[in-house]
C-alpha cells in the first residue's frame, strides 16, 4: 500500500504557511506501516490540481488530499476530483440538511457559497467533520481512491483518524485499528530511558506488533507504545501490558501520558495535597514561574515567586545570608537551599522551590556554564541536587526548570532521590 | 519564469522534520516576483528522484532542490542530477583540495565517503557553501537548470540569497538584486500600522516596486520593505526614501529593524544610560522577568522580579497598602503603580516596572478577561496604561509583556503617551 500526500493552497507555496500537515499525515501513516513516497503542495488552479491527482494515482494506491474544500470560489478540490474522475458534482440532500442543520445552530443563514459544500462529484461519499462545516470527500478514481480533507489541522486530524486510516488499514488487509500510548518521562536522558527499556524492544521487535519508540524534546523524553488490533479494544489489550512493563522498567521517572504536562502533572498533585509553592529564581528570570501559571486554575497553588537576578538581592529579598555567599558562592547548592527556605517563608507557601546557576555564555564564579543546583524547603527540612546541561542559554534554562519541577514532584511522590538529602 | 521546489528526504515523509525549507524558499521567491508552481517532496530512493526531477523539468524552468547532498550512501541527489541529464559524475579537483582544507582546519583527515562531496555531474558546476562542507550543484538539464542545495537550513539560505537567487534572476532577465528592510514596531495594532502608512502603498502600487508588506504576529507589527534593482547599492537607494517615510508616517512606533527584539532594544537603552530595571508580576507569573533575561548580558540592567501572584503578597513583597486593594481592587491601574513603585525600592532599580491583569479563562473582581494595567515608577514619578486585549490566555500574558517593555522604552525616549500621567 502506497501513499501519496497532496497539499493544496497558493498560501502554501508563498511561505506564509509550512504544510505541517504533511509532516502530521507522514509520522501518522508510518506508524501504521504504511508508506508515503511523494508529497506534493500545489496551488488553487484546478488544472495543475487535477494534473498532480493523476501523477499522484498513477504511483500510488491512495491520495490523501489536505486544503481547497472551503466554501469560497478558491477552492478547487471537489471540482479537480470530479474533472479527473470524468464526473459531474452533484448537490448531496443530506449534506445540505447538515449545513443548514449547523448554522441555525449559530443563528446563521447559510450563506449561498457554503452551499457549495453540499457538493460531492457522482459516486463520490462524504467524509464527515465532527469539527467544522466542510464535508471530506471520499472517492474511487482511476483504480485508486482520493480522500479529500480541510486544511485545518484540528478538523482534518480528526477526520484523518475517525475515517480514512480505518479505511486505509482495510483496503490494505491490515488491522483495523491502532493505539497509541505515550508515557511522558523527566529527569531521565534519553540514552537511559532506551537503556532501560532496551530487553522489551528488543523482545518485542520479532514480532512488530506492539513497536516502541523513543521521543526526546525540551528536557523529556517521550516513549511511544504503537499496537495495530482488529479493534481498538484489541490494540489497547496489546498495549496494556507492554505499558506496565514499561511503566516497571522506568518507574517514577513517567510523570503523565499523552497530553499531560509537567506543570500541570505537578499542579494537580499540589491541589490534590492542598499545599501550595513559592518560587525563588535567578538564571531563569521568572521562567519556572512562568511555567507554573501557564495554565488556567494556578492560583490554587502558586503563591508567587521572587527573581533574585542580582547576587545582592539574594540576601536583601530572600534572606539569604551574606556570610554564606561568600563562603559558598551564589552558584552553589547551599545558596540554593536557603533561596528556597527564603521562598517558602517569604511567599508563605508550603514549598519553596529555588534555580541558581550558569546560563552563559560566560563561566561565573569560576563554574562553568550549564552548572545549576536547585534547592527545596518542604515542612520537614531541606533538600538539593545539583545538575550539569551540556547545552546553550535558552536550553539551559528550559532544562533546569524541567529539573525543579521532577524534583518536588518526586518528593511529593516519596521519591526524591536519596543522595540529595542536604 | 516558474521554478518547482523539490525537498529530497525520507526524514520529511515519515514527518520526522518539518518541510520548512520549502516555505522559506516560497517567500523568498514569492518577494523576488518570480512564480513557485509546485513544492514536492520525495524520498532518498534515486529512482524516484530522477521521476521527481524529469517531471519538474518538464513543467518548470527552474528546479530547487534541497537535501541529498551529504556525504553518506543515502544522499543520492548528485547521482539523479547525473542520471537524469545522462552523464557521468567526475571528481572535481578545486572541491577536493577545498574539502581536504576543511579538514585540514580541523585537524582531521578527510573520511573516504566525503571525497564523494567532490563529484559533479559532468558539465555542472558548484555553488560554494561557506558555511559547510558539502558545496552545491548548478547542473543545466533538458533545457531547464537543476540548483541542489544542502537541506540544512542556515547553509541553504546563505547559498541560495549569494548564488541560486542572482542567477535565477539574471535567468528571468529581472534586475539582480533584492534588498529588505524589516521596521519592527510595538504598541500599534495591525490595522493602524496599515491605515498610517496607506497612501504611501497607494503611491508606490502603481510602479510595484518598492512593494511594502505587513506582517503581524506576537502582538507586535513589521513593515517589510523590499526593493529590486540591478545592484544591491541601486536597491539599497530605492528602499532608503521609503523607509524614511514609513519612520515618519510611524515615529516611535518603529523599536528596531530586521533581527532586533524588543527587550533587547529595551535592555540596550538602559545600558546606555547606566539605568537598570526591577519587576512586579502578577497575570505573567514571570513571563515579563523570562523575556528580559532571555539575551545574554541582561545582569548590565536587569534587578529582579517579584511575581506576586496571590493577592496578599501584593501587599507583603511590594508594599501595596492593603487600603488601596480593598478600595480599588487589585486589578487597577492604582495597583499597578503601586506595585511598580515597590518594585523600584524593593529591588533597588531606576525603574520599577509593573503589570496586573486578568489572564482568564474566568473574569476577576468583575473585570473581563484581557484587561491589564501596566504600571512604571521612574525617579520622577509615576505613570500608568491600561490596556484590553481581545484574546486568549497565553497570547494576553505575551501582549502585556510587549506593552509594559514598550511603555518603558518610550518613556526612555521621551514619548511615553501624555495622557497617561497618574
Amino acid at each position: 500500500m502506497r501513499v501519496e500526500l497532496v497539499a493544496i493552497g497558493t498560501e502554501l507555496l508563498l511561505g506564509d504557511i509550512v504544510n505541517g500537515n504533511a509532516a502530521w499525515l507522514g509520522a501518522r501513516l508510518a506508524e501504521a506501516g504504511i508508506d508515503v513516497t511523494h508529497a506534493v503542495v500545489v496551488g488553487d488552479n484546478i488544472d495543475r490540481i487535477g494534473e498532480v491527482f493523476k501523477v499522484a494515482l498513477a504511483r500510488a494506491d491512495a491520495v490523501v488530499v489536505t486544503g481547497g474544500i472551503g466554501p469560497t470560489q478558491d477552492d478547487l478540490t471537489r471540482e479537480a476530483v470530479a474533472q479527473v474522475a470524468g464526473v459531474s458534482l452533484v448537490r448531496d440532500a443530506g449534506l445540505e440538511a447538515e449545513l443548514r442543520r449547523r448554522f441555525t445552530e449559530l443563528r446563521r443563514d447559510v450563506p449561498e457559497m457554503n452551499y457549495r459544500q453540499a457538493d460531492l462529484p457522482a459516486g463520490a461519499s462524504a467524509i464527515p467533520n465532527t469539527k467544522g462545516t466542510a464535508p471530506g470527500v471520499r472517492a474511487e478514481v482511476r483504480g485508486g481512491v482520493i480522500y479529500a480533507l480541510p486544511g485545518v489541522p484540528h478538523e482534518m486530524q480528526v477526520m484523518f483518524d475517525d475515517t480514512v486510516l480505518p479505511d486505509l488499514l482495510a483496503r490494505a488487509g491490515q488491522p483495523a485499528a491502532i493505539v497509541n500510548r505515550v508515557l511522558k518521562t523527566a529527569g531521565m536522558w534519553e540514552s537511559a530511558v532506551a537503556a532501560a527499556v532496551a530487553p522489551l524492544v528488543a523482545e518485542l521487535e520479532a514480532a512488530g506488533n506492539p513497536t516502541i519508540a523513543f521521543l526526546a524534546s525540551g528536557g523529556q523524553t517521550r516513549v511511544r507504545i504503537t499496537a495495530k488490533a482488529g479493534s481498538s479494544a484489541a490494540a489497547e489489550a496489546l498495549v496494556a501490558p507492554v505499558e506496565a512493563r514499561v511503566r516497571a522498567a522506568l518507574g517514577s521517572a513517567i510523570y503523565g501520558v499523552d497530553d499531560d504536562t509537567l506543570d500541570v502533572v505537578l499542579t494537580r498533585l499540589l491541589r490534590e495535597r492542598g499545599q501550595t509553592i513559592g518560587v525563588a529564581e535567578s538564571l531563569t528570570g521568572g521562567l519556572l514561574g512562568e511555567r507554573l501559571t501557564a495554565a488556567a486554575g494556578a492560583s490554587d497553588v502558586f503563591r508567587g515567586a521572587i527573581v533574585a537576578y542580582a547576587t545582592d538581592l539574594k540576601s536583601a529579598l530572600l534572606g539569604v545570608p551574606a556570610a554564606l555567599i561568600a563562603a559558598e558562592g551564589a552558584v552553589s547548592a547551599a545558596c540554593a537551599v536557603a533561596m528556597a527556605q527564603g521562598a517558602r517563608e517569604r511567599l508563605g507557601a508550603t514549598f519553596g522551590l529555588a534555580l541558581t546557576g550558569v546560563a552563559g555564555p560566560q563561566e561565573q564564579e569560576g563554574q562553568p556554564v550549564g552548572t545549576v543546583h536547585i534547592g527545596l524547603a518542604t515542612p520537614a527540612g531541606v533538600l538539593s541536587r545539583s545538575v550539569r546541561m551540556p547545552s546553550d542559554r535558552p536550553r539551559i534554562r528550559m532544562f533546569s526548570t524541567v529539573a525543579a519541577m521532577n524534583l518536588l514532584r518526586l518528593h511529593l511522590l516519596g521519591s526524591a532521590p536519596e543522595g540529595s538529602q542536604a
